[in-house]
């Protein structure tokens, strides 16, 4: 499967900017970025970076300055179908994950991240184009039956969650194990630094 | 299976109060536990509601007006294994989704909340005991191991999204289709009313 991965190299992960400086944030990007491409490559998907700027990775890079829905969109329409688009702020990402994405049946898959978008996404219909505004997992669902393409949804916690927001940061703590988990760390960054939830308000 | 649904009756969701009334959150707290209910019988399980008061579902009441945590391991130390715990605030949990706990192997096999929590446990090990403080997910994990039993973790998006705090709103009117859904669109709460994440920060 190729699997293209955005990832934008000039301003990443400003929403963690009250929590990490501008280095930081683009060490911690980058953490990720390559946690991805390893649990991309694990699942057997071949990965290339779509990245706003360049960015040394382990993986072939395409440096795109368009906004990410017309850069993904044009490297859709440049390759042969099926291909996937996975964030690169998916930390929490194992390669179980991403196998039960990419072997699920389907002319359009969809991974909903929290809050709307769309975390991940598999294509085997050449016609398909993105939307990555406001709620774009309600476009994509949209634009696929438009197409009167398949569509099926993968259920998966690990894929579901992007990280982008010091709320994020427990996840990555608690679920991942790459370099991502290792640079919070370093960081300073702990579970008890922040209230972890409980699940119910029964206690 | 036997599925416990702790439901706290008396303070339902409190972290909505900036939200929701009293009643209100009483009244969505209660169309959640009608859903999971639903969702459960569906997916082939009996349930019977553990809440600390009573409340007017069509499914069996316990009332044990414990602390969460005693009153689950109560449930647990009275019934033969398998059990399994379900929370009552799952609003986006499916059929499907259940099922997907209910056949998993494992001696224990836990659903981790957003933040540390536990959203669902399914126990085959009769020593096995709960406890719902803090990150309980890493202590279910310990408790398990600790046990010589065998550990196994669902990756579901739905069964890990706990309807807690406004942030989890939108996550309802997104991907649920039942009571809890129709009663936030009844109580004017829709996607435009507040900020839905995009997937990255590229545009």
């Amino acid at each position: 499967m190729d699997v293209v991965v955005p990832f934008d190299g000039a301003r990443p992960k400003t929403r963690l900017a009250d929590r990490f400086d501008r280095e930081q944030r683009r060490a911690f990007a980058t953490a990720m970025l390559r946690d991805v491409l390893d649990a991309v490559r694990a699942a057997g998907g071949a990965p290339t970076v779509l990245a706003t700027a360049p960015v040394d990775v382990d993986a072939p890079v395409t440096v795109d300055e368009r906004p990410l829905t017309d850069a993904v969109d044009a490297a859709l329409a440049g390759a042969d179908p099926p291909t996937a688009v996975v964030m690169a702020d998916l930390a929490l990402a194992t390669p179980r994950a991403l196998q039960r994405l990419f072997a699920r049946d389907g002319d359009v898959v969809l991974v909903p991240g929290r809050g709307g978008g769309t975390n991940a996404i598999v294509s085997r219909e050449s016609g398909f184009r993105v939307d990555y505004h406001d709620t774009s997992y309600l476009d994509h669902l949209r634009a696929a039956r438009d197409l009167g393409a398949s569509v099926a949804v993968v259920d998966s916690y690990r894929l579901s969650t992007d990280v982008d927001e010091p709320a994020d940061l427990p996840e990555v703590l608690l679920h991942a194990d790459g370099r991502a988990r290792e640079w919070l760390r370093e960081a300073g960054v702990s579970l008890d630094a922040r209230g972890h939830r409980r699940s119910t308000a029964g206690e």
